[in-house]
């Protein structure tokens, strides 16, 4: 479909965390313990109502550091090249990234979260309730990655 | 930073779904054992190398049929207000739709899955691993949400 071509977003908010380099993100957010902030423009904080109530929250971004990309690729993880759509990798055709975070706080516009691996200035797309009926799968295999990570829960 | 006020995304495919009509879409994709296509454009094709490994994939799309938004939107779950970014809604500022479906079959460039609720003909953006230490979250509280969906998991 022509009018689909092209596909025009805007950022609705920043996400500011310690992350000033890729060289200094963790590879998987779950990894870290670190602090970032996601501060929602104004004009949606609206859409925030009650969102305290939700320890984890999906948040969708834009790797505006990332350019290009191979459709294979290798990892932090081994050194055989995977086909891009089963790696987490920030050089994707469509770069959006994607986290699920646990809420701390929150203060009017800006959520305090852990567990997010976004770099500092980060344009925030979207962000979605964490729901475990919906988002959760119950006998995954992960192919290439299985034995990768550790098997505990973030 | 003006760089990033407007971004622009081209999919990288086609969703082929059941779902001509969003009245004849399921609330939540997890609560249907509906079988759709993902049809990547062949130039991709090379990116979903093992991706057979993988039970589940995270399939991120654009609501092409989704114009607008409001702060404020009731659900199909019950009859109070929500925060947007408490809810699914297809109505979102960045019309990015997000559903974990487990992957059937692999032929060449097209994957068949069962649990995407997309619409026919919605374009296909990203593809992901669903790996269970990155995506799985313990000690979930999902707000308003909570006791409206079945506790199992599928």
């Amino acid at each position: 479909m022509e009018k689909t071509r092209s596909l025009k977003l805007k950022p609705i908010g920043t996400i500011h965390s310690p992350y000033k380099h890729r060289r200094e993100a963790p590879y998987q957010g779950n990894r870290s313990e670190d602090i970032s902030q996601i501060e929602l423009f104004k004009e949606f904080e609206e859409g925030l109502k009650d969102i305290e109530g939700f320890s984890h929250i999906i948040v969708i971004y834009w790797f505006h550091e990332s350019q290009g990309y191979s459709l294979l690729v290798k990892t932090p993880w081994d050194d055989t090249l995977h086909g891009l759509f089963t790696t987490r990798s920030p050089y994707r055709p469509s770069p959006l990234g994607l986290t699920v975070a646990e809420l701390i706080d929150r203060q009017k516009n800006i959520l305090t979260v852990k567990g997010l691996d976004a770099l500092d200035g980060t344009p925030l797309l979207d962000i979605k309730p964490y729901v475990v009926p919906i988002d959760e799968k119950a006998g995954v295999k992960a192919g290439w990655f299985e034995g990768k990570l550790g098997k505990s829960r973030g």
